[in-house]
């Protein structure tokens, strides 16, 4: 059906997360209609992210600058640490625009199902940050998931001799959300966290 | 967030059909994460299609082939035109394993809105086929919509003069289709067009 070219720019584009077969075929036949002016210029800003994109090697943060931009930034409050799991999870905290600290990339989270064991986490440069800098605060923004507490736990008695604060973000009732669609278990933190009115 | 180089990747996933900022977002992430076994496989790949495939001067298909494998291909019975809007919709039938003819590619439907005339269809290479060689039956595979009723009529005033036997495709019940979600005029076409059990 078009040749070896299309079914393999077809191929590829079915592993991106979100697109299907179905929409991969829909993405190409865009793409092919537009040589010119989609095609080349999505494979140039390939070639060029690719190249120039690193993990940031203070944070991990990926990054055309390194260290990142966000390390780089003298606005920001190099004191306060938010420790996340992946560079997603940054993103959405950036989006959100309600960090002005920094922030350092685990890129994972221990799981004993995925085999993920703390040698196996971008460690060394937090630890580094914290005896180096006069780091006050560490916020740990780990997902609410069995694995997160558990880096969660692992981390804070790891960071627990240097002395510096640990935190962790609230768990409850996300906003805009109603109560009778959440789970059993965010309901229990949802209460046992609750504060004075 | 990351520098230019992937907010220009984020951006130009964006807006290939089915991804939204979002999944670009997510899409991206995954390429940058994996830039040597994804990234630039994906670059190549793009690059590539954007060089080699074209459409097809005999019916408009996308190839790397032009003739394209469909044309080219000695088993098919090239009496027996199938004409199509669009390539994807070519794509469709031909997952499908129901048509074992050749086609023709229109490249869009007559349409007052978008205004899109007789001259800007991919007509010419039809015609010259009906006159030149031993075509039987032209078949109008178009979507059941205004446009596609609009175009399909002009078409069939366009190749009487030629002799040729024009079909069209049925209308009527999706096959796995209920028929209290069905639209009116589905309804409507699929009782008039009723044939004996």
């Amino acid at each position: 059906m078009g040749g070896p070219e299309i079914e393999r720019l077809i191929g590829l584009l079915a592993k991106l997360p979100g697109l299907g077969p179905r929409s991969a075929r829909r993405a190409a036949l865009r793409l092919l209609q537009h040589p010119e002016s989609r095609m080349l210029p999505l494979a140039t800003a390939l070639t060029e992210a690719a190249r120039a994109v690193k993990p940031c090697r203070l944070c991990g943060n990926l990054d055309s600058r390194d260290p990142c931009s966000i390390c780089d930034d003298p606005h920001r409050d190099h004191a306060t640490i938010c420790v996340v799991e992946g560079v997603g999870d940054l993103w959405a905290l950036e989006r959100a625009h309600v960090h002005r600290g920094i922030y350092h990339v685990l890129g994972g989270t221990l799981s004993a199902l995925a085999g993920t064991r703390p040698e196996d986490l971008n460690l060394a440069p937090l630890l580094g940050r914290i005896e180096g800098d006069e780091v006050r605060e560490v916020i740990l923004a780990l997902g609410a998931t069995v694995d997160g507490a558990t880096t969660a736990h692992w981390l804070t008695e790891r960071l627990r001799p240097t002395g510096v604060t640990i935190t962790r973000v609230a768990q409850g009732v996300p906003i805009g959300g109603a109560l009778d669609v959440l789970d059993d278990g965010t309901l229990a933190a949802a209460l046992r966290a609750r504060r004075p009115f």
